[in-house]
């Protein structure tokens, strides 16, 4: 995608949409971006990107993110937005911060996120679950994208809903293709079609109020993957009394788990 | 257990680890117990209930706790510590919190928490997931006490590690038995045996450094369960570059799942 005010200069949307500016004493200065409104407001998995990405400018920031949890206590309105980083504490393997996000006029707080970061030396390594099946990406169909949700032209979606198990499997892709980090991985992890809509097909309000991963690459290992689609399988465990929750594990390509997933979203129903 | 200092006053343990005297302004002074000590400082799972239990006293607080995380920043040490709680945002259906811990004399951060509380309505519902198939409690054997952590006295835990599913299925109780409740539930589910221990039996250190718990079921449904022992299936993931995931579902006897929960745990080997 080219910036139409610098035709010469390129920059991927997702990046627009990340780019903070520094204003001191751990503060940044964004503004939400079209490419990844939702229907009202924005997306939130740019949000827990941008969140995330303000601890990441942090001069302070040790290692790699291990456990994000992002909380989406009010609306993000569109324009401009600030957030407000605060180093909890710093060990010698592990590093704590809480960020949150107010919004002029009334300075609200519409989100608030806590991190943690480790340092990723090698040790004993044994992976337990197993990448999830999947036909070649080329022979699924990509999932419809909504008009009113342009955030969901940002993704490719391919998707086999498999009800006897009750569990969602996926191709997922960024639009266009984009070198992943943990900002995108972040992001990526709310892109899946809740599994409300798959059990009760009529229109139903829902809002996620709190997104948790947890990171298992180095971010290393992720340029590694670079661009390539990655695999989500996404299982739902069950939906009562005004909330459903939601967990995905992310998969790259060649078989590594990536991310593990978790939400929970109120609904209306 | 019976309180030396007044004989006839029965209290149990856990609720002698989390009470908390008011100090105003949010704020409250616990202090750890020996009952829940942990080989250094207390075990995670009452330092996670404790955060909840300050939550739980603030009388804004709104609805029944839907979402937890909590991420132990440094070591607690034994002896007095501090919470001070603060509100972010109500909104109709929600409730969003921040807690964390102090202790002097350095007032060095040791644990923050966020927790979303929700008002728990009758809506549409469906159960994805499926209760574990595990023996009756009768017939298996429970887990051997440590004397160098107290805290493993504290729950009766019958565990089948199903080796070849990479799944460990538990019947877990309060010792004594004490009726159900949040904090109760929160600090429950740090009661696994890590499964890092089954595949690597060498003494290995660990530390979570992150806790998160999905409750789903309401205050009036986890009172209904009374001190009935709870059906806990966990699985690991993956362990790998110094750190391990643990993802646990909580099951009601009568096969209602009430809570889900994860964890990212630090390790050296």
């Amino acid at each position: 995608m080219t910036d139409t005010a610098t035709p010469n200069v390129t920059i991927h949307p997702f990046d627009d949409a990340i780019h903070l500016d520094t204003l001191g004493n751990g503060r940044y200065r964004g503004r939400t971006t079209e490419a990844y409104r939702n229907m009202v407001g924005p997306y939130g998995g740019i949000t827990a990107a941008v969140m995330l990405q303000a601890l990441l400018q942090r001069p302070e920031r040790l290692g790699d993110p291990v456990a994000l949890t992002v909380n989406f206590a009010g609306p993000v309105r569109d324009g401009a937005f600030e957030i407000a980083t605060r180093e909890i504490r710093t060990s010698r393997s592990t590093q704590h911060w809480f960020a949150e996000m107010v919004q002029e006029p009334d300075s609200d707080v519409s989100t608030t996120a806590t991190a943690v970061f480790g340092t990723r030396r090698e040790t004993w390594r044994h992976t337990e679950a197993s990448p999830p099946s999947l036909p070649p990406r080329e022979t699924l169909i990509a999932a419809r994208k909504s008009t009113s949700a342009p955030w969901s032209e940002r993704y490719d979606r391919r998707t086999i809903n498999d009800l006897d198990a009750g569990v969602a499997r996926s191709w997922v892709a960024d639009v266009p293709p984009r070198p992943l980090d943990f900002p995108s991985l972040a992001s990526l992890c709310d892109a899946i079609r809740p599994w409300l809509f798959v059990r009760r097909p009529q229109p139903t309000p829902i809002g996620t109020v709190t997104l948790n991963v947890y990171f298992h690459a180095a971010a290393d290992e992720l340029a590694a993957i670079d661009a390539a689609p990655l695999k989500v399988v996404a299982r739902t465990n069950v939906i009562r009394r005004g909330f459903f929750d939601q967990e995905a594990q992310v998969w790259s390509p060649d078989g590594a788990l990536i991310a593990t997933t978790q939400q929970v979203v109120w609904f209306k129903a």
